[in-house]
């Protein structure tokens, strides 16, 4: 018999609301304006290096996203871009941070079954002010008994937020769409990693299924974790 | 006699070690950037406008100013900024965000004499993923009982993490450079207020003293810090 779980930890972005499909709906609008400039897919490329780049000094988020897309641009015309196309991106970043929360499907009902039974942690990397701004805008936020919101996930940062919301990894499980920064290290950390894979993923937030952990867990979607949860806690 | 202190908060930015510097500097490299387009103070005043109105998207930090000197930059030239300044402003920001943590006189003695005799909060605005890195970089780190990094401080904010990590607000006092976030929200909170002013605050930060609140103090610089928390401790 397992010890039973006393913490689930969800991951945020494209795990509870979108967030993905944004990014990719900006990058469209980007190589549409710089469609003299390149192909799409090559401009693409260049802006995926440019955020691999930058990634080390402006972290996540869209504020980074932004600055990123105004570098690839000056770089790719090799610096003949017009001012009105790094307005576009300035309105195009600004958009992103104003644009309403959507919640995914089962987000709500499965929060709303688990929540007063277990210590419910939203875990998410990001910008601060952005994540705040969208759990209040999701409505979701009474649901959760704390947030945490960390500038990377390993398997130390885990350990730590299931020791400080719970009774430590073991007895705790982390739920999300990447399996980089959700599963793998969470199950590393001892704890349960299950797997909802969101139709569109961060091509930096790609890893291989860990098949053979016995803590690792894959659901269609997040309207099956709450059997998971249960048949768990009753094994 | 006051109940006992148990807990003491500390600002980050411009308390510990400098910031707002590091922010004149790339204003000053900015307005020069600019030179043909407006006086300097001039231009200081549009990135200023531009700053508040991107606030409520942007939140605190080097990326949002970053942004915002990009917008400025091409409304003060109506379109005309060439593409090398609007380079030359990324490359600024870049700058700030890899720029060596100078801590300043006092911080590492004054943390020194009260860690371990009360819980010592980091408790900062601004960018997560900045702060993380400026910290690890002072090290300064071990002093620390908690890090609360956080998009507004508020009475609430102080009421809720001087009760998560102490005796709550009665029995907490924060110290900061800014009367507007560090000091009077504290002091509404019912804590200690203790003003420790930096020769540069940004315009946002500014307040009037509380000087008729009993539990407001100001100082000359950190090193009184220590003297002033035993003699509360001893009324």
């Amino acid at each position: 018999m397992s010890p039973s779980l006393s913490t689930i930890g969800f991951d945020a972005d494209d795990t509870l609301w979108q967030n993905e499909y944004y990014f990719r709906l900006t990058e469209e609008h980007f190589t549409t304006l710089l469609a003299d400039h390149g192909e799409p897919h090559i401009l693409s490329s260049r802006l995926l290096e440019a955020e691999r780049r930058n990634l080390q000094l402006y972290g996540y988020g869209i504020k980074g996203f932004t600055l990123s897309m105004i570098e690839t641009a000056i770089e790719v015309t090799e610096g003949r871009v017009p001012t009105a196309v790094i307005q576009r991106i300035l309105a195009a970043g600004r958009e992103m941070l104003s644009h309403p929360v959507e919640t995914l499907p089962h987000a709500r009902e499965t929060l709303e079954k688990l929540s007063g039974r277990y210590r419910i942690v939203l875990i998410t990397k990001g910008d601060l002010f952005d994540q705040e701004r969208k759990l209040a805008q999701s409505g979701l936020g009474d649901l959760f008994d704390a947030v945490e919101i960390v500038s990377e996930k390993s398997p130390q940062t885990y350990d730590r937020l299931f020791t400080r919301h719970g009774e430590g990894p073991a007895r705790s499980m982390m739920v999300g769409n990447s399996l980089k920064s959700d599963v793998v290290p969470a199950i590393e950390a001892g704890s349960w990693g299950v797997y909802v894979p969101h139709e569109l993923t961060w091509a930096m937030e790609h890893a291989d299924e860990p098949v053979t952990a016995s803590r690792f867990k894959r659901l269609a979607h997040l309207g099956e974790l709450a059997d998971l949860v249960e048949a768990i806690d009753r094994s």
